[in-house]
């Protein structure tokens, strides 16, 4: 029995999330039946390292399982996407040790957030990348960033359905840069609680339009409050980027 | 009763093409019935560039059709867009003269054709651009596109079943770039036959992969047969990108 580390990209706009739900099609249940598939039927449980959200987007997602087949570690990917479906696909498999997990060995991850300004929705980016149809003070959301980095309780920035009891989480990076048609934040952290990136872009792009500032960021994480922070940002432009190990 | 001349941009592949079929989801039939349905039920027929294949896209596809509505010339994207679904968009409205004809007053398109290099396949790409497992010698299939360049009889380069009997084009450019994550060739031409952007973009590739010569261009101009092209590359990587008038 060996385990099994794998880089996973997903499309998640026809999924309802990661995880495993009944009658849904979900990421994690196509990957188990992929597997089930080649181990005669057993089932093979895989461990992520965390969920995603229906509609968000994967370049990067982990997961691990472990695996008694002496398939040759550079056969995996190609064994397995050739019975995933379209949207998914395992980038790299490699062995790792027994005492590896997924989610509980994670040390930080990085998620990138995709919007584009336009008044006119742009059919071929509708489910990835969030349309902004005004204009953004991106000066404005840097400073904004800034007050955000570092540790803190996140309260505020995450679902008031979070059942963690510790919000504390240190943000290392909001990076803001352009490709040739997309506005990109890029998040790194060490961990981040549920919806946590949606609810920072969305408050965010709140400093982006003015209606807040860039000094209100510090008093409503102070807030401990879910309705402190801005709206929760549509899935459609949000992508698992990377996990750290 | 005014002539509109709309730029529309959509994401093909959800559509059985542009052109209406009896049960078939479509762009021209989404687009007419959005009409119908601000012009109470009246059928208002489109008129397009051109047709686009199942899977294409299009950045600027162009329409014209005929209205007594006095609505507000800028607001005519936001009503239409309004009624149309997500995956199609009026990018611009204008009105123009009665003698201006979308597909006949045409002088020359330009299409887009992208692909992306990688062993493994990108489900965030799978629908948008042409997944090439093996390395291409781009200076070869350069070479090769100015070969072709010019007033030629494209018969080898159009599917068989092309209907029309003057198979004479000019292209005035294939170039290529990189973004990104992507590789582009642009064409531009005075008119494209059925299936000739892919053809010449599966017969590109063969070249890349050295299984052609760029000397082996014109030979295969010269045969006026079908046979003697490449593959027609697949719908997902070409995108219907401006039409000139």
């Amino acid at each position: 029995m060996k385990r099994y580390k794998c880089i996973v990209s997903y499309d998640g706009s026809q999924f309802s999330g990661y995880q495993v739900q009944p009658n849904k099609r979900t990421v994690q249940s196509e990957i188990e039946q992929a597997l089930a598939t080649i181990h005669k039927g057993e089932v093979i449980k895989i461990f992520a390292s965390g969920r995603t959200d229906a509609g968000v987007h994967a370049k990067g997602q982990v997961i691990h399982f472990d695996s008694p087949l002496s398939i040759p570690i550079e056969k995996w990917p190609i064994v397995l996407n050739g019975l995933l479906p379209d949207d998914i696909a395992i980038l790299k498999t490699e062995i790792v040790d027994d005492h590896f997990h997924a989610r509980f060995s994670t040390v930080g991850k990085a998620y990138q957030y995709r919007m584009y300004q336009s008044p006119i929705r742009d059919p071929l980016k509708r489910k990835y990348a969030y349309q902004v149809p005004y204009q953004l003070d991106f000066e404005a959301m840097k400073l904004a960033a800034e007050q955000l980095l570092g540790t803190h309780d996140f309260t505020s920035f995450c679902s008031a359905k979070t059942e963690v009891n510790d919000k504390v989480r240190t943000l290392k990076e909001i990076s803001f840069y352009k490709t040739d048609e997309e506005w990109v934040i890029q998040f790194v952290g060490n961990g981040f609680l549920y919806n946590m990136v949606r609810i920072l872009v969305g408050t965010l792009l709140e400093v982006g339009t003015g209606r807040k500032k860039p000094e209100d960021m510090r008093p409503i994480l102070e807030k401990r409050d879910r309705s402190a922070a801005g709206k929760t940002a549509p899935a459609e432009g949000l992508y698992l980027w990377k996990v750290f190990y």
